[in-house]
Parts: C-alpha cells; structure tokens; sequence
C-alpha cells in the first residue's frame, strides 16, 4: 500500500538526490501513516516520477533519498479531451473525478443554450480551483503520471473550436439514430487524440449540434436508452479508451 | 418531452384498452405538467409497453387509451450482470443507478474479506428497498423496458457461483496483468450473458480471487490505473456493452 503512496510536487522540487516534502504533502504522509524506510513515489504531474526512500521524518517535513527515475507508466495513449456543458451543481465536479481516474487527458467546461446552472465570473475562479483539487487527487489516487488540465470556454462556439481541432471530434446527441461510435472507432488503436462532447441536463438543441457538424464533429448517440448528463462523457470514455486497447 | 414520459405498472394494469394511472404515478403525471392529450408510455418493467393518450385528469388519477402495444425496444441484447461487494456508504447507490441507465439486467450486493461496511439484516430490507426503487426510477428516467433485479447474496462464495453460471464470468483484479478484457471479449457480439464482479474499497484478496478462478471465473483488470470501487464496475459495463455492438 504504501510503496503505492503518490504525491505531485512541482518540476523543480524533483531535482536533486535528496528530496523534501512538506505543508500538505507532509500532512498527507502522517494521514498514510507513512514512517521512515517506506518507498513512495513523487511525480511532477507532467509525467516524470521519482521513486523515494523515507530517510526522516520530522514535523511537517518528510525526507527522502531518491532510488530511481523514470517516465510515468500509467498514462492512456490515447489523449481524450472531455467538452461537457456545465451541468447542475456538483455533477461536473463527479464527472472530473471519475474522468481522471479513466484516464482522460483534459476537461473543459462552457455554456450551452439549455445549461440551467452557469457560473458567474466571481465564482468561476473559486470552482475552476476546486476543480483542479479534485483532478490533482484522483490523479494521485488512481496513480496517474499526469494530472488533467481543468479549463472553461466562455461559449460553445468556443468549445466546439477547440474540439475540432482532434483527430477525431465527437458530439453526442440522443437523436442521432444513424452513427454508432464504434463506426466512428474502427481505427481507434492508430489514433493520437479525441475529443468528446456532450450537453447539459436538457440536452442540446439541433441548432448548436448542426454548428458542432459544420465544425466537423462527428455526431452519435450512445445507445437507446437516455443517459443522464454526467454519465454520458463517462461511458464514452471508457468504450474510446477500451477501442483504443487501455485494457 | 412528454411523449417520452415513462411509467411502470403491474403486468394487470396493463390489460384493457383503457387504463388508469393512480399513487405516484398520477403524482408524478402532475410533476411533469402532463395534459389531456398527451401521450405517455406505461411499461409493465418486463419488457412490455403500450403506448397512451391522456383522456381526463382528475385528482389523484389519470385516465388513458391505448393507442399502441409494443416490445420494448431499448434493452441491451447482452444480459450483463453486476456483482459488486458492499463498498460504504452510497456507493451502492451510485452504481445502481448508473448501471440502470447505462443498461445492466440485475445488481448483486455481497460481502467480501475486505468490506468495511456490510449492511446487518435488520436494515437490509430497508436498503434493499430503497435500492429497488433507484433501479425503477433511473429505468423508467433512461426509457428501459426492464427494471434491473437487485438483489443480495450472503457470501463471496455464493456470488461467485452465481457469477459462474453466465456465458462468461469476470471478476477485475488489479493485480491481474496478464489477461486484457478485450481478450475475453473477441467473439462478444455471440455472447448471451456476461457476469462482471468487483471489489470493495480495500480491493479482493488474492485467496478470493484464486476462489473466483476455481469456480471458472477469468481474472482480468481495467488498464494501468487503479479506479475506485464504484467506477471499476461502470466502466467495465460501458465497455463490454460497446464490445457488444450497443453503440
């Protein structure tokens, strides 16, 4: 369990052969009771991790002998960037986490015509930093290399810019009854990115979903039956990761 | 919106060309602002449907005329079945409900070596109760045709024999690093029944895991990071639904 233990420090604090950890991270070694000559691993949260040794422990301070380097092993592939219009009260933050722990590279909030919940301008920073916690941690608990980017998009316009520019871009729409994604996956082990894009509680109207098509989106649905907003990007991502080979 | 509202009735109050809606039903007709002229779709949760137009609105009942009878054309072809030991709190909760929607046809609940919380038989029925209605209102809410069964079992022994008699049964094990699901999904498109069964927080213990194989259970994990106990079950529904061909 312990060797297990994760903990992102910034890029510079991985430098060195003798290592430090201290304010949270030091708290959250005494949380694992962790205790001199355990094995935990640090990470910069851009892929590059540092297996360490506990030499000491004293308040708020933890040190460690670096014994070995390497690249993060538990990274997808597959980059899958998850566009979700922001959803009723703590869904997006449940969505964050559980994309993080599938494997999801990116999660980007905007406003759609029928989200009931925006957040205003004063607020946005507050979650957008809450938001990045949650990330930080489920990347840390699941034993992630790279912590997700969490980031808004002030218009679906926007989003559906910034979606497009994937290998492959999907809108998920109930409505679609042509388009499977497995037709849109055929090739899935070949490709670099994707990008996903679902709609709020009410859904999206055909009006943003036509614009999604002109930006080159792929619209398909999920299946028959209707899911609810926040299991939508997670069950996509799974079935994207799975075609893609991640397990 | 309203034509695709959903209601579950016994098989009896099925029968007829004019039906009533009565309690919750007519309750929740109100919710939804449903008017004369509507049509709604009552489902006996077996899979039988019959398509209504509201006649009459009067306190406490909804009077209907049949205007359609027809199979119900949303259920997944594949029976997937969901064995989950009891992780705390919700959890349950959670995953009842979202593989209600995502399209699971039973829920199993069952203690294992590593269960923090296991709920005692006085409050069981309370639970299961409660359990029993998530899985109705999210069938009816994602226009399933089937309510899932939930159900518990009062051993990891006994959930692992009744896991054993589908087509093909899974137990996910983090430890697993030989075999990929995709390896036991090559021909899932044939496949009538799969069993998938999880563990709690603390994960299975490697004699329940090597149990689960003598009983012919295929050890497998979820890819190279570690999910919490209820998305590990979620996502492996989503995608051996996908491998089936559901979307």
């Amino acid at each position: 369990m312990h060797g297990m233990a994760r903990f992102f420090v910034s890029p510079e604090e991985l430098s060195g052969s003798f290592l430090t950890l201290t304010g949270e991270n030091a708290a959250h070694c005494k949380v694992l009771r962790i205790k001199r000559g355990d094995t935990i691993t640090l990470c910069d949260g851009g892929g590059h991790e540092c297996q360490c040794a506990v030499s000491d422990i004293s308040p708020g301070q933890v040190s460690l002998v670096v014994t070995g380097r390497e690249t993060s092993q538990t990274e997808a592939r597959l980059m899958v960037r998850i566009y979700m219009a922001f959803p009723k009260s703590d869904k997006l933050e449940h969505v964050i986490q559980k994309a993080t722990e599938l494997g999801a590279c990116e999660i980007i909030g905007f406003p759609s015509a029928r989200c009931v919940s925006l957040p205003d301008a004063k607020s946005l920073e507050r979650k957008l930093d809450r938001w990045r916690k949650i990330a930080s941690s489920a990347a840390e608990q699941s034993g992630r290399g790279r912590i997700p980017t969490v980031r808004v998009l002030p218009s679906f316009q926007e989003a559906v810019a910034d979606a497009a520019q994937a290998e492959l871009s999907i809108i998920f729409y109930e409505n679609e009854h042509q388009r499977t994604l497995s037709s849109l996956l055929k090739q899935a082990e070949l490709l670099q990115s994707v990008s996903i894009l679902t709609g709020p509680e009410g859904g999206l109207t055909p009006q943003e979903v036509q614009q999604a098509r002109d930006a080159g989106l792929y619209s398909c649905s999920l299946g028959r039956r209707i899911l609810r907003c926040e299991t939508a990007p997670l069950c996509a991502l799974s079935a994207i990761l799975y075609a893609a080979g991640e397990f």
